[in-house]
């Protein structure tokens, strides 16, 4: 089995690289700076034709879809644990937040960050009130899951499901209302980025921006 | 393993409704008529917080976000073959339309048809047309994706993101641009609406309007 992810630093590929690093799987990392523009080289279309990161070329062949490249590992590589077994009774409850994140947070976001891009700029500001409004229901309803005091969003122990929902929360930090900012997340996410490989991440991504702070276990 | 579907005539339920009735998975419908504002009813949120269909019970807990419930059910019911085996060369694709659709056309079309009561109903133009700008995109990508003629999305038979796809479909039949006014997902449409199970699926849902017209196969 072989990989190769193109990334761009703290971008869509983030939950991905985290999985990959996480996991402990052999990689090769190739850089697509989204803020130069290299997603849109003709090169790098061959591989992802809407000009988007993450791209993973799984065995040869490039895939996409930050969500289904996370499952998709996450079968590949059953040992790591990264996700409930087939058929174990967490399973439901992994697919509904993976496709609650890809059907919700994901889009809200792409509104916020490019509104003005993907759309008539004319019209971005409604969209981006309209994506506010979303990120802040799907910040309400996730807190009101781990008032529970849980440690990981399913099953008691890191998934797929948390790379996900620290990167989407990540991407708030310079929002008006950032997740850290909300009393009932917080403990979560001083946990999940306290691992290893979210710091292991952060370097090698070169982001500094969003990390516990020193004596923050 | 025992299921009941709530589910309202053409909704996002649709999926779900369909691939149960294709692989033969005994279940118990109950309307929840949206038109009627039925999802907004106590009890109904009580098993779907958010007030939408479908909601699936699955073994006494209720699940959501049609996407994720047909992975699930296609995990649990293998041998209706309703979506590529794990460890097959088609998995990887079959997760990427699963999640493409969850992650852009779906919202694209809440978008569409719920702008005014998500939103600020002053910016609900705006969000219109971005939503139909991608849902074009969606379009023009799947049918450059058909346009190798071949019979199903994925792997060369029926699966989950077929059923996805007549969904979404089926729901332009009112918009300025219908999915059946572009040839070249038409060959396409007829294929998969000629189903057996998508003719059960109308009659049970007491739907007419979107169906092959006589002496078309
Ligand atoms: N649905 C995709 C979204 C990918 C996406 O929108 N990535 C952004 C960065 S977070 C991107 O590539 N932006 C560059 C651009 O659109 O030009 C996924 O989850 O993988
Ligand atoms: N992401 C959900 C979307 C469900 C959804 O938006 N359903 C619509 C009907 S297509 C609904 O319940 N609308 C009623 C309402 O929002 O009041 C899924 O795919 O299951």
């Amino acid at each position: 089995m072989s990989y190769v992810l193109y990334y761009s630093p703290g971008a869509a590929s983030m939950a991905v690289h985290w999985m990959l690093i996480e996991a402990g799987i052999p990689f090769e990392a190739r850089l697509i700076d989204i803020d130069t523009g290299a997603q849109h080289d003709p090169e790098y279309r061959r591989l992802n034709p809407a000009g988007r990161v993450p791209t993973l070329i799984v065995d040869g062949v490039p895939r996409h879809e930050s969500a289904a490249l996370l499952m998709l590992l996450a079968e590949r590589h059953p040992t790591a644990g990264l996700a409930p077994a087939p058929g174990s009774p967490d399973r439901a409850e992994w697919f509904e937040w993976m496709v609650f994140f890809a059907n919700t947070l994901l889009p809200a976001m792409r509104d916020w960050f490019y509104a003005d891009s993907d759309g008539d700029p004319a019209g971005a500001q409604a969209v981006r009130a309209l994506a506010e409004r979303r990120i802040e229901e799907a910040w309400e309803r996730l807190g009101a899951t781990l008032a529970d005091g849980r440690a990981f969003l399913v099953g008691g122990r890191l998934s797929t499901a948390d790379f996900l929902a620290l990167m989407l929360m990540r991407w708030t930090r310079n929002m008006p209302r950032k997740a850290t900012s909300r009393e009932n997340l917080m403990p979560y996410i001083i946990r999940v980025r306290a691992l290893p490989s979210f710091i292991e991440l952060n370097a090698r991504e070169g982001l500094s921006d969003w990390s516990n702070p020193v004596g923050q276990a």
